[in-house]
């Protein structure tokens, strides 16, 4: 083990190309923290947008970057019992900061309280992509919209990893998913990965398709990361008393809200970011349910590609070109 | 008893002067029914809305109107039992159709389900002006927004009878309520009525007054019947996790859903209408919150003016001129 690693990080805002290797000394982790030996990397999105300084969180730079890690704890600080050196784990978001716990690098230093154990099935890449995708999923569709056996879900960006976590989570509730594509590109793989319906908006209307597919019942849960024209979108074709939970701003114009359908409907619209659930009381039971069912191997990350970790700068493009179906890993 | 009655209805929607005094054979109440002898009308917004062809309900012409009367049960249906006759009550709406169950009139045919007893203490005036207000609120503040000691609530449109009732409501649920009304005129009015802060939106900042007023907190919940412009104020004005009831649709601009903020509060934005609550099993619950604050004073109708049957359309035009605080009753 040398006594420098290599982490990423970025000292302005940009492009891709901002992320460098930087050569550090051994970080030590500090109280109720552990590092780990970093052995694989999820991308997320939130990562793409904070590189370029449109995130919630503002990098204070030179910043490092990253929500997701597998990887061997190779270290605790005090207050850690020391039988978790040795331990296969992966790293949740929305429990710390990326500017002071961002985990691209070779090793990561996180607080205790931000790792998980999964099952030994998973591979790293696998052990990767799981609490990002999930937890965001488990919040929308269990935590906040109580998805059960018979209820019909819209969840737009479909192809998203998150979109493909939650096709899996419907069908584990026993709910009727209907996928939503903005072109008919990814339409035969959505109904490979589970997708009960797959709605293709640049060629179909929305709430008409829905209508059909639920017997003019509506969708009961909606869950879409895209907001602006869509949420009028979601909410002709939702269900009486129906809940939208929007998750993210994809959208470049503004959001109307429409205001005498939600009303004639009873709608709710839920804002929602991971953070709130990581940040809750409730994230133990929602870390149990995800890691029963990927024991039981009813769900199952789905990579879409692996780049090696000299590559990132390529794998952040590569999210930025939004072809992919499932998540990005990066193999370190 | 003459064999004619006089009902108020209309035989094209329009103005205020479309409401005429019918000349009708008595009315027999069918089963599960029973017949009012009215003796007074309370007067809701709704209703002119829906005499100008506005409303979520359309008319079938000639069409009755009104969904609030207070007055002496004179004749019951089959299935209904005798000991009712003679018994002081009021019409809960929302329970019914206007179409088929309109009160205006020297009498009226309503459900059984649809009538609900109130405290001996109050006025007939007073018992017409129960139900609409107070479950109205009810829905919005207590079995929405679970309103409770040290929550800060926002009522705009804060001088409308609901309003009224919202601000007797938050007291007696221990919350600090913070009244939001256009001019200047009717402050001192709402102060007297008992909100703790008013603020003036023609003259004042919404949200910095409530950033003020709740030390940077921002209010848990908001119960809006304007929307347009106002939903991003009350937005802006809200706590972490904070909801917005949004109970109407005064505003004539398109409602702006400000999308940021909510993701970065957690926000919650539910379009709520009283039936919802009239047909939920909850209701008898929150009938019988009211009856009781009712009782005990509490809860205090207020009433702003009153017209007698024959100036029914001075009263609907009284209405629209938008001057009331409180009430505005007709007696029969």
């Amino acid at each position: 083990m040398s006594n420098t690693v290599k982490i990423v990080r970025f000292h302005k805002t940009g492009g891709a190309e901002v992320l460098q290797f930087d050569e550090l000394p051994l970080p030590e982790p500090g109280e109720n923290e552990v590092r780990l030996r970093v052995k694989a990397l999820g991308l997320n999105r939130a990562e793409v947008m904070y590189r370029s300084g449109q995130y919630m969180e503002t990098p204070i730079l030179p910043s490092k970057n990253g929500y997701e890690a597998s990887g061997i704890i190779e270290a605790v600080g005090p207050g850690v019992d020391s039988s978790w050196i040795g331990k296969t784990v992966s790293t949740v978001p929305g429990t710390c900061s990326l500017n002071g716990y961002g985990v691209y690098g070779e090793v990561a230093v996180v607080p205790f309280r931000s790792i998980a154990v999964y099952p030994a099935t998973l591979s790293y890449e696998e052990g990767a992509s799981i609490w990002m995708q999930y937890l965001t999923a488990y919040g929308a569709l269990i935590w906040l919209g109580r998805v059960s056996k018979g209820d019909f879900v819209i969840i737009t960006a479909a192809s998203s990893s998150v979109g493909v976590a939650a096709i899996q989570m419907v069908k584990a509730q026993g709910g009727t998913s209907i996928a939503v594509t903005r072109t008919a590109a990814k339409k035969a793989r959505l109904h490979e990965l589970g997708a009960d319906h797959v709605i293709v908006t640049d060629e179909e209307d929305l709430a008409g398709r829905v209508n059909e597919i639920t017997s003019g019942k509506g969708a009961r849960v909606s869950f879409d990361p895209i907001g602006g024209k869509m949420l009028a979108s979601l909410a002709a074709a939702a269900a009486h008393k129906g809940i939208i939970v929007e998750y993210g701003v994809l959208a470049s114009e503004q959001t109307l809200f429409p205001l005498s359908t939600a009303l004639a409907k009873y709608l709710t619209v839920r804002a929602y970011v991971v953070v709130e659930l990581a940040q809750h009381k409730d994230l133990q039971e929602a870390k149990q349910y995800i890691f029963d069912h990927l024991a039981s191997g009813a769900f199952k990350p789905l990579i879409d590609r692996t780049f090696r970790f000299d590559e990132i700068v390529e794998a952040h493009r590569y999210m930025e070109a939004n072809n992919q179906v499932g998540k990005i890993v990066v193999t370190v």
